[in-house]
Order: structure tokens, then C-alpha cells, then sequence
């Protein structure tokens, strides 16, 4: 059976059920009119009593503007549902959540951001899904600012605590300290920008990002820097490089690839310092493939692939890192994110072929809901 | 256990779980990336697709912004949520529809309308419910105009199409000619404005409407008059009379009252003609005691309560309309509720103390179920 037949099958990945199995006058009484009316002016008095006379307690949302879905670009939200509902499944499977797929027809940021906010009073969380880059950031940092409840973005939040956390391991297998390593990111989008910040907070300071236009530094053409390039002009690059992604990586430790794919090549690993960490993360096509990267010199190589070993999976941080953000009822912190980074690296013995834990193992969730649940 | 109790207990009447019990790599490729690519391509291509590879096809939302939650008024959206809950819950159990609460946090018409408009992609149909009268026509009116999916409102639509069933019924027996009889409505809100549509629909001719400022005719106060209060002084009343409700029962064969409660007293019942048609649907207390319109002459009385023999209660109607309408994929057409009025008047013989077919008889909304889908 293909994927197509089996949606067809399915009809659906998700469903919205009673809690009931069935309804008399008795019960309708107690559950609706006249009954709920208690319950309603309870809620309505205060509003933290939705999360316990309601399922808000347990309820997010996974909302995309179909602009950025997958590897296929903007197509939308009709195209992105199929998605949103695969990614709903997930949270409900590993993270015990009652995950509902939002796919709104619209585009326009300040919409977006409205919209998201009036669904406050339906939702104990928020998952922004495949929303395009620069857009996201203003989306999900605008929602932060105004939302009282989790705002999570997989694409740069998710992403990023994955990342991390197998690149700590990573660097520990190397006996190497994250204070000394030069890291070298190709691509500064979503997912760019994010494990920048987050390698830094683990003690990265040799950090230089690059794009299509080359390396990231004050010579940066000023047309193509939105404010958080500039935020990241400020802070990484040390050295203050110029030049292409070839030239960034003469003497680098590391390679983390978050864009194009078959860019990575032999003579370009052959620069960098002996037994370099090769994160290719590009999909499906990853910067260089990890056989060929092994062949090149590279001690580690993970990929965003699943017939690779060391796979960036998302699945193993974002059921875990919402579940226990909906269950604290605040807003995502570093802190948050921080404790999940280093209870998914706790979770492996790592070796060069695994880097991170099992995606699939319950037992990791547990480990991240707690993590987040319990962060300061 | 009370009401308080039992939400407790069940921490949310409704719950959003997976379709499928696990998943591993193998499957989760065909339910998500990189499956799914293929499935969410053909959703953007046909939008019609997302009916048969989601839950699309059998989703609904339940929207309120909380502005008259039952008889609470503008209690919110944190208020309305158990209330909304409750009926997707009906939703579900009577007419096996996946019905989600979303409930807003604006109450500004336009801003209604951009919300629900673009949660377009995420459903298969939307129910209005709980929004104050006059805004909830033009909002529904707009949103029916520019949804290529069906748009109820169940406290305009819903409740006309019970009562005018109920009705129709109650004709029968006293062996009138809808044409012949004068009925006269209190309170021109959502409920009495489809009513007074419907009725006209179904062949009532002389038909006077009463709210706080009186009789509505020429002489209605400017500064009340909102557009669809013009609507109905054109058609309604065609002898013109003025004066209080008291004027306007003198010689009215029925009453419905969709307003006040304990404003219809004794000498104004016997100003009516014989053995006239009582709706009280005053919530919880009506019009008129039954036992007291009994009294005073009354030969059919309905209530909105359920401790008193017929209970005009939406629950006969909302869950068959709204699950043939989305199973039809259009919007909701005069011909189709029209279908739904006779089905439930067709699906019980009435008697003076049963006008309307048991609610909690599910071959009951198996009727309007297929009547509505089968209408032209």
C-alpha cells in the first residue's frame, strides 16, 4: 500500500470524538443546558477553570499557513492539512496530546497573528508548522509577546533542540570542547538562525553562518539583511571571514547544513581540521552523502534522513517539549528548551552511528516532557 | 453528581485522538514525510481532495465568541467553551460529526468573519452558535455568501426550523388552514426573525411581530429599526395594527413567544381566538405556565423545557441538518431546511401532547440526515 491509498483508506489521521458514549436527558442536563451553565460562569469568572472543566487542558493547536510545507514550498493551506494531520498524530502518539491541524487561508502576517491570538480562549498551546522564513520569526515572536499559552515553532525551536543536542553529543565523542571548535552553518533561515543561538548558549564561540550570498559578516549585502541577520551579524563570526562557504570552512570543526543540498564537497571537507562533524541536513538530498563524507575524513555525519544512521528527527523533541509546556501553562523559555536539549543528549550513550536517542522509544518523551515540566 | 462534578470528572466532554493505534518508521514514511508529499501535492492541486484524504470531509467547527451564551449573555469566549463543547458533543453523538469548539476572542463583526472565513481549509462545515442578535445575521448572512462550505446558525436556523415543525404539527390537529390563522411572535431576535421567515414559507399569512418597542409596523421607532427589522415590517402585518403585544393577540388563532418570561397573563390569552397555540420558549421560565395557559383555555402548549410535554429542543434538527449539509458539500439552501421541517414534522403523529418526534431517537436524525441530503 502507498501513502495515497492508505489516506484513502484512513479518511483521516485524526479524529474528534465524545468522551461519552452515550447521552439521556439526565446527562444532557448535566453536560448541556441547563447544567453548564455553572460551568460556563466558572470559566467565564476565571479563566484558568477552562483548564479544568474543559479539555483545554490537553488541546494545541497545529496551525500553517501552507507557506514553507515540507520540501514542496508554498502550496498552501488545502495542501498543507494532509501534513498538519500527520503532525497532529504525532503529538497525539508520543506526546499524549489532543492535537487539532489549523490550516488558515491566509498569508498575511498580521492576520496570521490575530487569528492565532483569538483562538487563545480553544487552545493550551500553539504549534506554528511550516510557516515560510523571514515571516516566521515575526509570527511566532509576535505570538509570544501577547499569547499566554506555549507558543512552540517546530521549524526553528524543534529543529534547533535536536540539533543541539546531538551536536553535544557529538562534540563529546571527539573529546573536543565546544569553547575551542569552529562551527561552520550553511543556510540562514528558520532552522539557521535558531541553532545558532542555541549553540552559543552551549558554549560556541567560533560560529560562522553562511547563505547564498556568502558568508554572514558587516560586509553582508544591507539589501538582503532582515533583523535577524543582523542580530546574527552582530554576534557570530568572530574572525570577521569574508568569502564563500569554501573559504568558511578552511580550519572549521564542524559543518551543520540547514539549506541546499550537494553543496558540501570533497576538496571543501579536505579544508577543514582533521575528523570534522558533518551535520547535512538538507531534504531529501543532504549537502554531501554520509558515505562519501566518511570517505572524505569526517568522524561524524548525521543526516534528516531515516535510512541513515544519526537522523535529525524532530519527532524527538517536540510531543515531549509540548507536553510538558501545556501542562506548565507558560510560555516556552530558553530555560525550557535548554533542560530538553540536555534530557535528549542524557538520554544515549553516544557513539559516532548514535548520536541521539530513539525517536520511537516512549521512555525519551517521558525524559523531555519532565525535563520541560520541571525547567525553572 | 452535579453538573461541576461531572466536568471534573471528565476533564472535556470531547477529545481529538489518532485514527491509527501506532505508528514506526515504515508506516510513519507513508503517514508523513516523505509520504505524505504526494498526498498534500494533490490537496493543493484540488482542494476537493482534502475530502478524501483527511478528516475534512466529516469535521465541523462550533464557533462562538461568547457574546449570549444561553441565558447568560455576553459571558465570553472562556465562558462559552464548556457551552460549545457540549455541543459538539450533540454534534457527535446524534449526527456522528467530528465537531471541534472554537471559541474567539474578538467580538468585532469583521473580524468574526476573517477568522471564520479563513478556517475555510480546516472544515467541512461551520456552526454559528451564541452570537447576540443583530450582529449574528450579518455575520452568518456574509460568511454564507463567501464559504464554499455550509454555514449554520443554529439559534436563527435551527431553532425556526423545530418550532415551525412543532407547528405545523400543532395546525393539524386543531385542524386549521395555515393561511386562515394569525400568529403573532414576541421578540424579533435571531430566533423570532427565522421564525417569521419560515412560517411565511409554509403558508402563514397573517403574521404580527412584538418585541419591547411593540408591534413592529410603519410606526416602529426609527432609532430601533436595524435592516432586518425593515425586512419584516414590509411583509408581516398586513392589517397594519399598532399598540402592545396585549392589541396584538386580539383575535390571534397562536402565540410564540421567543423572548420574556411570565408576560402572558390570563385576560390577554382570552382576548385570543379558541383554543388557541401557546409557544412559550422562554428560558428557563416561559411566557406562560402550561398548566396556567392550559387553564385559560390553550388547546396545544409548547415549552423550551424538558420537564413539560413538547419541548421545542434543536437538538431534534441541528445534528441530521448540519451532518447531511456537510455530506452534500454545499451551502445550506432555503430547500434544504425546508426538507428538514417536513421530515420532522413527518416523523412522529402528533397529538396534543406530542407535536414534535422524540430528540434522542437516533432514525430521527437518520430522517433529516436524509433529507437534507437529498434535497434539490
Amino acid at each position: 500500500m502507498d501513502s495515497k491509498e492508505l489516506h484513502e483508506l484512513l479518511k483521516g489521521k485524526m479524529r474528534t470524538i465524545s468522551n461519552v458514549d452515550n447521552i439521556d436527558k439526565r446527562s444532557l442536563s448535566l453536560l448541556y443546558t441547563p447544567g453548564v451553565a455553572e460551568v460556563a460562569k466558572l470559566c467565564s469568572e476565571n479563566t484558568e477553570n477552562t483548564y479544568l472543566y474543559t479539555r483545554r487542558w490537553n488541546t494545541i493547536a497545529i496551525v500553517s499557513d501552507g507557506s514553507a510545507v515540507l520540501g514542496l514550498g508554498n502550496i498552501g493551506p488545502y495542501g498543507a492539512l494532509p501534513v498538519m494531520e500527520g503532525k497532529a498524530l504525532l503529538f497525539n502518539l508520543f506526546g499524549g496530546l489532543d492535537a487539532f491541524p489549523i490550516c488558515i487561508d491566509t498569508q498575511d502576517e498580521d492576520e496570521i497573528i490575530s487569528l492565532v491570538k483569538n483562538l487563545e480562549p480553544t487552545f493550551g498551546g500553539i504549534n506554528l508548522e511550516d510557516i515560510s522564513a523571514p515571516r516566521c520569526f515575526r509570527i511566532s515572536q509576535k505570538l509570544n509577546e501577547i499569547m499566554n499559552i506555549p507558543v512552540f515553532h517546530d521549524d526553528q525551536q524543534g529543529t534547533a533542540v535536536v540539533v543541539t543536542a546531538g551536536f553535544l553529543n557529538a562534540i563529546k565523542i571527539t573529546g573536543k570542547e565546544a569553547k575551542e571548535i569552529k562551527v561552520v552553518i550553511n543556510g540562514i533561515g528558520a532552522a539557521g538562525y535558531n541553532i545558532a543561538k542555541f549553540l552559543m548558549d552551549f558554549g560556541i564561540k567560533n560560529l560562522v553562518l553562511v547563505d547564498k550570498n556568502g558568508v554572514l559578516n558587516k560586509n553582508y549585502p544591507e539589501s538582503c539583511l532582515h533583523e535577524y541577520h543582523k542580530e546574527l551579524a552582530e554576534i557570530t563570526n568572530p574572525e570577521n571571514i569574508t568569502g564563500s562557504l569554501s573559504d568558511a570552512l578552511i580550519g572549521a570543526d564542524a559543518f551543520i547544513g540547514v539549506s541546499q543540498g550537494n553543496i558540501l564537497h570533497e576538496e571543501m571537507i579536505k579544508k577543514m581540521n582533521e575528523g570534522p562533524i558533518i551535520f547535512a541536513l538538507a531534504n531529501p538530498l543532504p549537502e554531501v552523502l554520509p558515505e562519501l563524507a566518511k570517505s572524505f575524513g569526517a568522524s561524524i555525519v548525521a543526516t534528516g534522513r531515516s535510512d541513515y544512521p544519526n537522523q535529525i528527527n524532530n519527532l524527538i523533541a517536540f510531543p515531549g517539549i509540548m507536553k510538558g509546556a501545556v501542562e506548565k501553562r507558560t510560555k516556552i523559555t530558553k530555560n525550557m528548551l535548554n533542560s530538553a536539549i540536555l534530557a535528549i543528549s542524557n538520554s544515549c550513550v553516544p557513539t559516532p552511528e548514535r548520536i541521539l536517542p530513539e525517536a520511537y522509544d516512549k521512555r525519551l518523551h517521558l525524559n523531555v516532557y519532565e525535563a520541560v515540566k520541571n525547567a525553572s
